[in-house]
């Protein structure tokens, strides 16, 4: 099991803005800090700019800045956005073929997992994780 | 969030041995059923032979059983077999790059949330997925 840089990166670019409040920081700053591709941190902050959880200014002196809301939306929320391939084939009832789906004890088992590790993730907030971290 | 094939596939043989109780069946007929690669199907297969929860015998009437105590394994157990990749890269610390894995909040969180994930997997052994079943 295994989340997609998609999530990794989005959830790494919220703590870093988290623990630079106030500020504007740019996706060559992140890109940098982490070690990792500006083309696909750009992307993912693209993504998480179209979802309305950042916001952006260009020119000299622009960048990334949280938007008001963002510091009190449930981690949950973030990861489903991002995660956008279902767990198993038999999730999207328009492209599955197994067969036995219906009557299926597994797939009812594996949504009740599912939904057990974003309980999880649903009981904190975007705040939550960058709480006493300084970057 | 998505499960590999190979768990995918792994669940599915299980389910349609369970259903066969006290029979030889071949890969192929598993296969054929499924509507999947036969190449695929065999591998995982293998795989779970290797791991001692099916036993395979060969020749003409040859083929795979359930071995005695597969009915009683947790359906956790199988599934963190199957899935070999961590959740993000900080859960391998021996490959991991990210600067903030001290301190930071997402670790445990993440960890937290596969944990209550494979909880719900482990209250159910494979006898359960396939109860009330008929292939």
């Amino acid at each position: 099991m295994q989340l997609t840089y998609h999530t990794d990166y989005a959830l790494r670019i919220l703590i870093y803005m988290m623990s630079h409040p106030g500020q504007k920081v740019t996706t060559r700053e992140m890109a940098e800090f982490y070690g990792i591709s500006l083309n696909h941190l750009a992307k993912v902050a693209k993504a998480l700019t179209k979802a309305g959880w950042l916001t952006t200014s260009r020119g000299t002196g622009g960048g990334l800045q949280l938007a008001a809301h963002t510091a009190h939306t449930k981690v949950g929320e973030i990861v489903r956005y991002t995660e956008s391939r279902d767990l198993v084939e038999c999730f999207t009832p328009s492209t599955n073929t197994c067969p036995i789906t219906k009557g299926c004890q597994l797939k009812p088992l594996l949504f009740k997992a599912q939904r057990a590790f974003f309980d999880v993730l649903d009981a904190h907030t975007v705040k939550d994780l960058a709480a006493e971290m300084q970057l």
